[in-house]
């Protein structure tokens, strides 16, 4: 009789997008004449850039012929041109030190994110979160039985919830006690907040100290604007020993259905084994990939790749301009009906408070029914995200001015 | 301090392909000027069907136009479109009853047969493989703590080895005692055999009856010529509550480096939470596609549809027909010098008997050295693929018979 992982059966509801997109379709399917605006979940609206085109027509081109043709990868961890370009231009020229062979081409960040727990123990690692977080980080432990069931607050027993709130300007304080495993995303989904170094350095300084490994998340590391915070948690000193950050081309270059990401594993960074010793992690994570994985499409690699030429990255900085100027229409146009708002500055996500305290999902059905716009509710990313609503500037600019439009009559 | 999952200090070993891979490097850097002809890898070797090109061309179009621009899909499982496609070609015109809604369109079978052990409980599976068997299988519940330790002969504790030898035919005899997890690849990866339908019949019949999952990899289905022989286990009444199916397009369409696979998940299949309650495994296979995967690039979907297209099924029947050719004259010029072999009729592997009674590293290294061709040793696959040698029949016609004489002039 095949035995189920019971575990699955404490996640609550369904993954939050599932839900959120059931909601729509259902007010849509009752209104067909609505029409909806979309800063819920955070998906990219406009094209490629044209040099990521060009380089996948090649790539097309280049699987077509016998002489040209790829097959497998020689190992899925990624084409070398690739792993290439992105330890020259997303590390060593921000002074970081890593190389080719510590980086992991893959087909998502969040896929990673939840992956990476293969490699760690069941049940023993003690966990911290922020709160409200990304739920992909809770699921996954969830899945994996590294947690007791939720209480009434959506808090999964064994987790270290590190509340971030407008009332500690959305700064998590270090835990209390010593965890094993970190998770950090910065710039912040939801709160589209920053850390800035010497808060990313207390938490270097923490694993230190504890032995304890971060998961970096940095998928919205091409929204920062201020020079001094950190693209790379590998800007601190020692991070190479303690952390390992993932990082996405779904936002900077609008990849979110053409699929490309990467993780950094250091070869220097370490966990221990049952009997105490010390295990470098870089090979247990390439066994994974390599067991588990098949590599991502050469085309689509190729599409990347393209991403780090000089028309690339001025295309890519044109996008990602596009978007913060939508995030700036969205925080002035609120801020103009005296909505409390956060982020935005470094990232594509505003935070806003709901108006008249309203419950998070209470706003999200207002805001659907009343206004046809599409947010993601605080709540769904925690318990201390209640009573707060996130909107994404992932749209064009007539929606984006609209949806301010919108918002504002529906408040005022 | 971060505790390491301890059991991927169990595996024995590198990934089997990775090994072979570096003593084939190693010895072309020795010999720069060896023409070396690789057999070992199942890799295609022709490029992707024009039909396939095509739309991949087109599909790279739309992600470069607003308004045809696809960002992340509604759901990870797959277009619509494609899964359609798959559910009438694949299933409903061989009369299975499978349904686009119980297909996930993943990058790989390989990571979902590894992947798919997620959503059941560890360590209280019983589990059974054949023996010869494709790695991944038991490699994916070496890592999930399903297992012991390895013995001598590279056999885990935990795990009932089936074996399949010319002894038996290539048929293995159901288990002795029950179990919950039979792992079968029909055509066999790596015998190239194949299972006719009342001996599939009695694998469902054994599941029924004891409540156990099948997993069935049927990777290579396109390469079957003899019409008897199921092409889907959902051929077999009463599969659909036993079994998931595994399909790729690497072999089919030669899609190893553009990388689409599915699987497929009846909504009547169920296991037992710890409870003894019935759980339907769709939702559970959902929530961890959602929660640990992306789903695959639009591109790449577009790409798979294009196979089912009338010119596309022209050309991939053209690629099959082109690399069973070679197994055939592999076949045939083996048997000329008095090798045992076995497949390579409805599949592209051919499995020989070593010749005088080399173990299988051993004729490796021989074959590699002195006839610079690479193929896979058998016992890679398994304790009872000790003596046997898989060649693949993937390669050019002009590769295919250089390695047919160089073979003969080695042998003889």
């Amino acid at each position: 009789m095949a035995r189920i992982n019971d575990n699955y059966l404490k996640l609550k509801a369904g993954y939050l997008f599932p839900e959120i997109g059931r909601r729509v379709r259902a007010f849509q399917k009752e209104h067909p004449e609505a029409k909806i605006i979309r800063l819920g979940i955070g998906d990219v609206t406009e094209p490629l850039p044209p040099a990521c085109i060009a380089a996948m027509h090649k790539a097309v081109d280049d699987m077509g012929r016998r002489e040209t043709f790829r097959g497998y990868m020689d190992d899925s961890q990624g084409y070398d041109w690739l792993r290439e370009a992105i330890a020259g231009h997303d590390f060593r020229a921000r002074g970081c030190d890593v190389i080719a062979g510590e980086i992991f081409v893959s087909e998502g960040a969040k896929s990673d994110t939840a992956n990476i727990l293969d490699i760690f123990t069941r049940g023993e690692n003690r966990l911290a979160v922020t709160d409200p977080v990304y739920p992909v980080y809770v699921d996954s432990n969830v899945m994996a039985g590294n947690t007791g069931p939720a209480n009434d607050r959506g808090e999964y027993a064994g987790i270290t919830y590190l509340s971030v709130t407008a009332e500690n300007n959305f700064t998590p304080a270090l835990p209390a006690s010593p965890v094993d495993i970190i998770y950090l995303c910065y710039p912040n989904n939801p709160t589209g907040t920053v850390l800035p170094k010497a808060e990313l350095k207390k938490w270097v300084d923490f694993a230190r100290e504890h032995n304890s490994v971060i998961f970096y998340d940095a998928a919205y590391e091409a929204y920062i604007t201020d020079p001094e915070i950190p693209h790379s948690i590998y800007e601190i000193d020692g991070a190479r020993d303690v952390a390992i950050e993932f990082r996405s081309f779904s936002k900077t270059a609008g990849f979110t259905g053409t699929r490309c990401a990467y993780t950094v594993i250091p070869e220097s960074l370490t966990g221990r084994t049952a009997a105490g010793k010390e295990q470098p992690l870089h090979p247990l994570w390439a066994r994974r990939h390599n067991t588990k994985f098949n590599g991502v499409s050469y085309i689509i690699q190729r599409g990347a790749e393209a991403v780090y030429s000089p028309d690339g990255k001025a295309q890519v900085r044109q996008l990602i301009d596009f978007y913060l100027t939508n995030a700036r229409l969205l925080r002035e146009g609120l801020r103009k009906v005296g909505i409390s708002v956060f982020g935005g500055v470094n990232a594509p996500y505003i935070w806003l408070k709901t108006p008249a305290g309203r419950k998070s999902w209470e706003f999200f059905d207002e805001l659907l029914t009343k206004a046809h716009l599409v947010g993601t509710p605080g709540s769904g990313f925690g318990a201390s995200g209640e009573g707060y609503f996130r909107l994404s500037a992932f749209n064009s600019r007539e929606n984006v001015e609209q949806a301010v439009e919108r918002f504002q009559k529906l408040v005022s």
